[in-house]
């Protein structure tokens, strides 16, 4: 099986790693824009070779676009024309709807499978790639019946190579949730370590004050500000949405405490702990597809 | 030594174990509230016996009072009273300038080192306790010259048989620098856990959406509500101070969502990133003191 990744990123590059290691692809292609990642990603053996763009969707049994949404509205329909009859393109962008209806014309549409892991660190290019980053995580796949069903078929094969748990959504739906759960987290990290960095003029306090507490609540900050430029973009009324309830329930613990209400505290704060044992209970109710 | 510890959770537990463990402690009492706190501590081995509060406060020659920031206020005076001639007292709360007034004028204030260690986990209780949690963390130890000098020693030798960084500030200093960067991180993660859990009704979506990146996100959310709202209280007008600051941030982001200006949240995320290098670079400039 023919693999062409395009953009050799933390997502690309550990597909690349796994489907290599899983025996699933017997050839690797990559592609970036970067000659430095190109370099990176030979060295670092995460592809066999780079190849031009569209020599990569001419070869490939399967196409993966893992590259800012932006790019990937761009160079989804364009894929599809190039392909061979019988390939499958993925991509494995962070938002769905503006992806989806990017092709829903498209003649080859059908040969396109639309997925979202949910997976990723804070790190990016072609060195954050890693082993097993995709491991007992969701996978999210779009609107499958638009899809034919060997290309679904496939694409179902590859994540579950990967030991990913599928999941189908609508793409609007899609949307809604993950600007619900995964973008809003990402803009109170990036938030808070501007407010951190404006108020905290010592860098060795930040240092010094920064228990794994506030380590882990900041890490998202260190993300891609390219790739969520393109998320925010793509994603912007449910997010919109979703930070106006985050500023209004920011505003009303504050209030609480200029107000010395600190019991009232208290009780949000139980009804936040909620969260753990979703988070820890959930699992259990699920079951692996 | 025998080491007395008011408060057998997360803090008070974990001290028990590695003092015990580095042989810093020959007898270890503990204290709880909570009859369950008590059987749990002796069950797991973290002290050696449970007495009445005023037992413990008198037969220890080090008392460390780690239970929330209220009770210290209250029992910290107190226990000044109540200890041997050349006993020491530490207490491990998280804010410091109310309780380094509640003791000012106490005539054996200089038997007291006010510390708080840089370290924890979302979890509490005695069975939260783990050993190392404390390893080359920082501790910042307030106000240094209004404790004698032989107690401050016994206060840094023990810190130091952890393997603690031990900082000094004043108190007021340190209630500012905590609100900017460790107790804003824990509003914020309980802020976006009670967003997530208003807006998206599905407990199985917050599950499926919920990356690794959320979960560390929204870990401090499950932090103990009776701890914080006591810091709150305590440390109340910093952190009004860096909340407005927060807020503001908050609504400048979605201000630049709103109108499309996706290129500057991308700016704003660049400048964010800064806190990465900090954690990550901050270290080398430190000398472990």
């Amino acid at each position: 099986m023919i693999v062409s990744i395009i953009g050799l990123g933390l997502i690309g590059g550990s597909l690349a790693l796994d489907l290599r290691s899983n025996g699933f692809a017997s050839r690797l292609i990559g592609v970036d824009l970067k000659a430095e990642h190109q370099d990176q990603a030979i060295e670092l053996g995460l592809v066999d070779e780079i190849l031009s763009w569209e020599e990569a969707c001419k070869v490939a049994d399967i196409l993966i676009l893992t590259v800012p949404v932006s790019a990937i509205l761009k160079q989804l329909p364009i894929a599809l024309d190039l392909i061979k009859e019988d390939a499958l393109v993925m991509d494995m962008g962070s938002t769905k709807s503006e992806i989806r209806q990017s092709i829903s014309d498209h003649p080859k549409r059908n040969r396109a499978v639309l997925a979202h892991p949910m997976a990723g660190t804070e790190y990016s290019g072609p060195k954050a790639a890693i082993h097993n980053l995709f491991h007992r995580k969701v996978a999210i796949i779009c609107d499958p019946k638009e899809s034919d069903k060997d290309a679904l078929e496939l694409a179902e094969r590859l994540l579950k190579s990967l030991f990913m748990r599928i999941i189908y959504m609508d793409a609007q739906e899609h949307d809604v949730h993950a600007a619900y759960v995964s973008h809003v987290s990402h803009i109170s990290s990036f938030v808070l370590a501007l407010t951190v960095l404006e108020k905290e003029k010592s860098e060795a306090n930040i240092f010094n004050m920064a228990s794994g507490g506030f380590a882990s609540t900041v890490r998202l900050a260190k993300s891609s500000p390219k790739m969520w430029r393109d998320v925010y973009e793509q994603n912007a009324d449910n997010l919109i949405d979703v930070l106006e309830i985050y500023i209004k329930k920011m505003q009303g613990f504050k209030a609480l405490i200029e107000s010395g209400e600190f019991d009232k505290t208290a009780e949000l704060m139980e009804e936040a702990n909620e969260i753990g044992r979703i988070l820890k209970e959930t699992p259990h109710l699920m079951k692996y597809s």
